[in-house]
C-alpha cells in the first residue's frame, strides 16, 4: 500500500509542509463582519477600481496571492507550483490572474472545496519532493456570482431564508518545506455525494451530507475522535447545513458538536442581512487564511481540520431537473508536530 | 532542491509510474475519421441514449472510465482517485460522473490541456507514494460546447477556415504503481501565456505560444532535445497552430518538426469539412488514449511527449474585451526504462 496513504482514502504527510504566509483581500461588507481585524485588505466598494465584477475578482485573487508572497519575503518566482481555481465559468479570475504572476499553474475546480482542494494538492507537491515551495489560492465575488448563477442584481430579486450569501473576497497560502509551523499533517479528499436535493437556494443542505461523508471517513481512516481536535469547520453549510451535518455525525457514532463551527456562520453577523450564512470560494478561503491562521499561530487553538465543501451544479444541470453532486475536501492543520 | 524536480518547473519521477490500461470513446464524426480502429466505442449517434447533449457527455466520461478500469480487470473501488475535468461549466459531465463512480475525486479545469494536467496529478500522487492506482479522464462533446461557448447549432452559423471542430469523446487512462509500462517519466507543467489574441475562432494561433514556452521550458530544464523523442504530440493546435508553433520553437533553436504532430490534425481526414482541426478535452484524450497507447505497445514509438494546450477564456472574459490566456501542460511517456 502507498506509504504515505492510510485507510480508504487519507493521505498522511511523512514530511508534513509548513504554511510559512497567508493572506486575505475581502469586500466592504465581509470587512464590516465580525471578523474584520483578521484580513490584510478590506475593499472600499466591489469594483477594486476594475470595470467589471469579473475583473474585479481576479484583480482580488491576484493581490492575495502576490501580498501572500510578500509576506513571506519571497517574489512569484520563488514559488514552484501555484493551485487555484474559483467559481465563474472557466475560472477566469484564477487564469487571467495567473497570466500576470507568471507561475506554473495546475487549475482546479471544486466549487467552494477549492480552498481545501488546493493546499491538498500544494501540500502533496511538497511533501513528494515535487516542489519548495506552492501557493494555493480561490476568489469568489457576491456580484459576480450572482450574475452568473443566480438573476442580474438589478432585478432586486427576493432571497429566500435558506439562501447563503457569496463572499466577495480571496484567500491565499503559501505552503513550503520549512519547520515552522502550522503543519498540513492529513488530508482526505472528498467523494461526490448527491442525497437528491435540487434547490439551488438551499446549498447548506445539499452539501451537509458529502461533510459528513468526509469527517466520517476522517475519522475511520486515521483513528481520530472529534477529542483529537480543537477545531472542526467546515465551510460553507450556512446555519441549517450545520445543524443537519452535526445531526448525520452523530448517528454514525461522532460528536463534533462541541468543536464544529462553520465558515459561513462566521464571517458575518447575524444582523448582516445574509440569511442561513455566507459561501462562495473565498469564504472558507478568507476564514482560514486569515481568522484560523491567527488563532493557530497565537496557539489559541492547536489541531484543526478545515473541511471546505463544494455544491458541483451548474445553471445548465439545474434546468435539465439535475440534483446537486457536493463533495468536501478535509484538511488537518497542527500548530506544532512531535519532534520539530 | 526538492528531489523529484529538474530545472525550474519540470518533474522527473524517481519512480514513474505504468499506464496500466487506456479507453477511448468517441461521436459518430470522429469514428469515420482516420483513426477509427484505434476506439474503443464509437456512437450511433451524439445522445447515447440520454435525453440532452450534456447528460450525453457525462455518461461517455463514466463509461470510459468504467471501460478503462474493467480493462485493468479492476473495479472502481480498486481506484484511489480520480483526477478529471471538462470543458462544460463548473466541469458536470466529470461531477456527475463522479456521483455514480464513487471514487475519490480531485476536480480540474484546463481547458483542452486537462488531460495532461490529470496525467500530471496523478502520477505524482502514486510516485509521491499516496496511491496504488489512479484514474485520468476528461471528455468534450460538439454539440454541448457549440451550445455553450458559441452558437445554438439551430441557427446554422457558419464556420471560418481557422476554426477548430470540437471532438466528442472521452479518454481515460488508469495508472499504477507497476513495472508493465508504459512509464510516465516526466512532467512539465505549464505557465499560462497570452499574446493578445482575442479571436476565439483561432484558437490554435493564440495557444501555440504556450505550447511553445512548456516545449522549450522542457528541453531547458532536462537538457533533452527534439532528437531524444519519437512523438511530439501537440494537442490541439489543429493545421494553423501546429506551423506556428514549428516556427517559434525553431526561433529558440530547437526543431521539432520532424517528430511533431497535433492530436487535432490527426483525428479527422481533410475532407471530414472540420477546417483547421479537431479540438476539446476529449481530442488529446482520445488519440493518446486509443492511438498513441496502441503505437506505444506495439513498440512503434519508444518515448513520446503529449503537450496538451488550453484557451482559458470564457464567453464572459470575451465579451468583456479580454485576449485569451492559454497554457499547455508535457507528459513524457517511454514503453521501456532502464533496469525494469
Amino acid at each position: 500500500m502507498a506509504v504515505n496513504r492510510i485507510g480508504r482514502q487519507t493521505i498522511k504527510f511523512t514530511n508534513p509542509p509548513s504554511i510559512i504566509s497567508t493572506a486575505s483581500i475581502v469586500g466592504p461588507k465581509e470587512g464590516e463582519g465580525p471578523l474584520k481585524d483578521y484580513f490584510d485588505f478590506i475593499l472600499e466598494d466591489d469594483y477594486f477600481g476594475e470595470k467589471s465584477w469579473e475583473k474585479a475578482e481576479s484583480k482580488i485573487l491576484r493581490e492575495a496571492v502576490k501580498t501572500a508572497i510578500r509576506k513571506a519575503h519571497l517574489t512569484p518566482q520563488d514559488i514552484d507550483y501555484m493551485l487555484a481555481g474559483d467559481l465563474l465559468n472557466q475560472i477566469i479570475s484564477t487564469s487571467f490572474a495567473a497570466r500576470e504572476l507568471r507561475i506554473p499553474f495546475f487549475g482546479l475546480y471544486g466549487a467552494c472545496s477549492t480552498m481545501a482542494e488546493s493546499m491538498a494538492l500544494g501540500s502533496i507537491l511538497i511533501n513528494g519532493g515535487y516542489a519548495d515551495r506552492t501557493v494555493a489560492v480561490t476568489s469568489s465575488h457576491f456580484s459576480s456570482a450572482e450574475r452568473q448563477y443566480r438573476f442580474p442584481l438589478e432585478l432586486g430579486n427576493q432571497r429566500p431564508p435558506t439562501a447563503q450569501w457569496t463572499v466577495t473576497g480571496a484567500g491565499a497560502m503559501v505552503l513550503a518545506a520549512a519547520d515552522t509551523g502550522p503543519y498540513i499533517t492529513y488530508v482526505t479528499p472528498g467523494k461526490v455525494v448527491d442525497m437528491g436535493i435540487k434547490d439551488a437556494n438551499n446549498m447548506g443542505a445539499a452539501m451537509a451530507p458529502a461533510a459528513v461523508d468526509t469527517i466520517v471517513t476522517h475519522f475511520q481512516d486515521t483513528g481520530f475522535s472529534p477529542g483529537n481536535y480543537d477545531l472542526i469547520a467546515t465551510g460553507d453549510l450556512g446555519s441549517i447545513g450545520k445543524e443537519i451535518a452535526d445531526d448525520l455525525v452523530q448517528k454514525q457514532g461522532y460528536n463534533i458538536t462541541p468543536v464544529h463551527t462553520d465558515c459561513g456562520i462566521e464571517i458575518f453577523d447575524a444582523g448582516q442581512d445574509v440569511h442561513a450564512g455566507g459561501s462562495g470560494c473565498g469564504c472558507s478561503a478568507v476564514v482560514t487564511c486569515g481568522y484560523f491562521y491567527d488563532l493557530l499561530q497565537k496557539g489559541r487553538i492547536n489541531r484543526m481540520m478545515l473541511v471546505a465543501t463544494g455544491a458541483l451544479l451548474s445553471t445548465t444541470s439545474t434546468q435539465q431537473g439535475e440534483s446537486i453532486p457536493c463533495i468536501a475536501h478535509a484538511i488537518t492543520i497542527e500548530r506544532t508536530i512531535p519532534g520539530r
